[in-house]
């Protein structure tokens, strides 16, 4: 079964009204905003990757995902096994970063045993509050399409990873993204459309445009690159399809109240278009991750 | 690290108000009633377990964290693995059943996948709200401590379970505990104090005195054994110490509202005492599950 028949499946339970039928990244009950996500070590993390990074991580893309609707941080609930000590305590030192730096409270959760050798496996569901919650299908005609912060920074940073070397500016990016909560309250009440970028800024921008029934039009020129960025692999369109940047990407008719790039727009029809300094740019045959199998 | 010092490393993390200190089942926010557990196979379940009890359990046990709240349930959030299809089609039966049973929508999730041949992992949060939420820690001297239902049927299950045969009314009842919702939420505006029995009747009955800094006395001969156990294996010392009976356990002073079994009283002084038809009985070297660890 793929995930998209599983989630097919799901959808034929009884779903709560808040639920939004299982399209979005975060749900609403009683006017509180609930994100989930779990990570899976050999999936979505390595075995090696620093305990403090894979802690900072689990936390800091669910805080994203209320980022994206302005919400309040309320605090989290946290699943986690309990596998070597080492790793264990290195790991919370890591919770107690990520946690000071996003202003967050530990609010409860679970703590479970592994059979001896499985991969670890761990849940953070982000609880927040006081979210206007913009939707990612309200961009209208004649909008800009914005971003804040640079993109690209992660991707080039996972190639950091692996290789074992290069900057480390880009692979702090990578292994401890800073969830926009912030900016996030601050442009809620304002945008037409928002979301953050998490699986590429192009396949991202492509599903706002689609579920707000518009056409998006990207200037490469105009994508946001950090210095470290352009000294080490200055190609937009690489920082475009790369994912896990968690920047927020929303569509407004005027100037944004915090520091944000506009890199393109939206209009009548439908589909993703890209140009640079003015000229078509054809699409590359992939826009970003399909799935959150990463 | 063992869970204790695994925990007391969390509660030196920043902790919300809800959190309680990380020492109740459930926390509370803005009014909501949330509780976690996460079930891994081969240590919460079997592989060869029937994945629509897996589904039920899961589901269940986190309600009825719930009823001891006395809560409405608002729904569930499950983080999910994309196994094999026919394991993950059946279990989503299971969720439909276990779902309609309780009336309990779905809010949200994940789903991800897992390494080829790592053990499931699966957690459910159950959301609840106008929670009375009365606490362990409130009995009062000359309380009576009173129990729903049944005890000892989902220990024997498991036994029938292990041996593969035995009477099917007590394998259902460890496969499919029901979640005690509407007696939780008549009884709780009412009880001093509450909790549902998962780790066995007298540890459970053992911590609410000891959180309310009382002495509880259990007569053995009063507590509910259903027919199929007086059947099967009438011992009240094995029921009393099985868990898994996810009944409710109150301390209150006049008779419930709702059908229960006075087996007990509380009085001033601390520890636990059994007596059978007015005789002490020796408290048992094992009184139920330390640990979430079955």
């Amino acid at each position: 079964m793929t995930e998209a028949e599983f989630l097919a499946r799901l959808r034929t339970l009884p779903l709560h009204p808040g639920a939004r039928g299982l399209t979005d990244d975060t749900a609403l009950v009683a006017g509180l905003i609930l994100t989930t996500d779990t990570l899976v070590e050999g999936v979505h993390f390595l075995a090696n990757d620093p305990p403090q990074d894979v802690a900072w991580k689990l936390v800091a893309t669910n805080l994203s995902d209320l980022a994206a609707k302005g919400a309040r941080v309320e605090g989290v609930l946290l699943n986690l096994p309990l596998t070597d000590s080492r790793w264990d305590a290195t790991f919370v030192d890591g919770l107690a970063a990520v946690l000071s730096a996003h202003e967050c409270p530990l609010i409860g959760g679970d703590t479970v045993s592994l059979p001896a050798g499985a991969p670890r496996v761990l849940t953070c569901t982000a609880i927040g509050a006081d979210a206007p919650a913009p939707p990612r299908s309200g961009a209208k005609a004649g909008d800009g399409l914005w971003v804040t912060g640079t993109i690209g920074d992660a991707g080039a940073g996972l190639t950091v990873a692996r290789a074992g070397e290069g900057p480390a500016d880009l692979l702090a990016r990578y292994r401890r993204p800073t969830a926009r909560l912030a900016e996030g309250r601050a442009l809620a009440p304002l945008v037409h459309a928002m979301m953050d970028v998490s699986d590429g800024l192009l396949i991202d921008a492509g599903r706002m445009a689609a579920a707000s029934g518009l056409a998006v039009t990207i200037d490469l020129a105009r994508i946001p690159l950090s210095t470290a960025l352009r000294a080490h692999a200055p190609d937009p369109l690489a920082a475009a399809t790369a994912g896990d940047d968690y920047e927020l990407l929303f569509a407004c008719a005027d100037a944004p109240p915090v520091p944000a790039t506009r890199i393109g727009s939206f209009a009548p029809g439908s589909g993703l278009a890209l140009i640079h300094d003015g000229q078509p740019v054809p699409l590359p045959p992939r826009l970003g991750f399909e799935h959150g199998l990463r």
